[in-house]
């Protein structure tokens, strides 16, 4: 048993879904990965971890339109230190994920085939996002 | 330490929550399987994992509710390929979690007393769902 | 590789977050460890976990606050058998996490500059929470 860690770092440019599904695959096969889980771990509460559909790019467009009504600029906040975007992006991290961890078979992370790996960033501005990959296994 | 996977299915008829804890129960026994740790991932992006309450059935049917009143078939989409209860099941499951990992201990998830486990299905049409489930430790 | 548990109990008096960095950072200099993989599991349904800026009280004030509007005591649930925000427990909690996991590298977590790990308590009344921590590694 031996594990292997990896930060993937992740360019936005305003709001939406970044995909690194290709970055943990890549990962796997530079590693000789074979098998055990790979967890993923992003460093940042204003910024957060989906798995999502990478089929129609209109599920992530919907996706983000949804989390911008749910969450939005116009509500009351008392943390707007960094902007009107600032407390909302905070919220929609809470309602989504910090972590995700997926067992991999042969050297592949077992997604389903519509998966796809997701940095969902909820800031306006332009970011650099570390996400940690861990792994463990064979 | 050593490894063992496991594919749960999970046979679904409409949105709502099924248990799989039995099913998880029986594969630790089966296995062998001592102290470690359980990881539960669903390979699906409209169906997605909860851990929830399991003694009253009236906390399933109000979760159900409150999802399908804050991602309701009524909002205007983009992508309704699969029909109108196709992105919100993206939403809901964007909205719950992927992957679960619970610390095991003398063969037995240290889930709480009123703890189980659910596949929460957000399509309504009859759906074959897969948890993969990857379990590492003594 | 070696693995070793602990269970963080945390009193909370009244919905809201309450942090426990200080007990995983604790735990991880206790048991000497090293490189590996931090798992946290809350062993309730009425309280959840949350990753999230620890910077700015402000924050947590404006999250508890969202989350008491979204899914509120106002609502008209079956499932009232211990009070008005009982239900409104299970629904914030299934809209938070049940397990985060974080990479851990020389025996500290690898938390972001403003990242805080908090069990995010969602019933009114005080309650004595169990958060199981796992860790797996050199």
């Amino acid at each position: 048993m031996r594990q292997v860690f990896h930060t993937v770092r992740v360019s936005t440019h305003g709001a939406g879904l970044y995909e690194f599904t290709g970055a943990a695959a890549k990962f796997a096969q530079a590693e000789k990965i074979g098998d055990g889980l790979l967890t993923c771990f992003i460093r940042h509460t204003s910024a957060s971890l989906l798995v999502q559909e990478n089929a129609d790019p209109a599920v992530l467009k919907d996706l983000q339109d949804f989390f911008t009504q749910l969450a939005g600029k116009g509500m009351n906040f008392r943390h707007t230190a960094e902007g009107p975007d600032d407390m909302p992006s905070h919220i929609r991290s809470a309602l989504t994920a910090s972590s995700v961890a997926i067992p991999v078979r042969h050297g592949k992370p077992m997604l389903g085939t519509w998966q796809g790996l997701y940095v969902f960033e909820h800031r306006d501005a332009p970011h650099a996002r570390e996400v940690v990959l861990h792994y463990i296994g064979d």
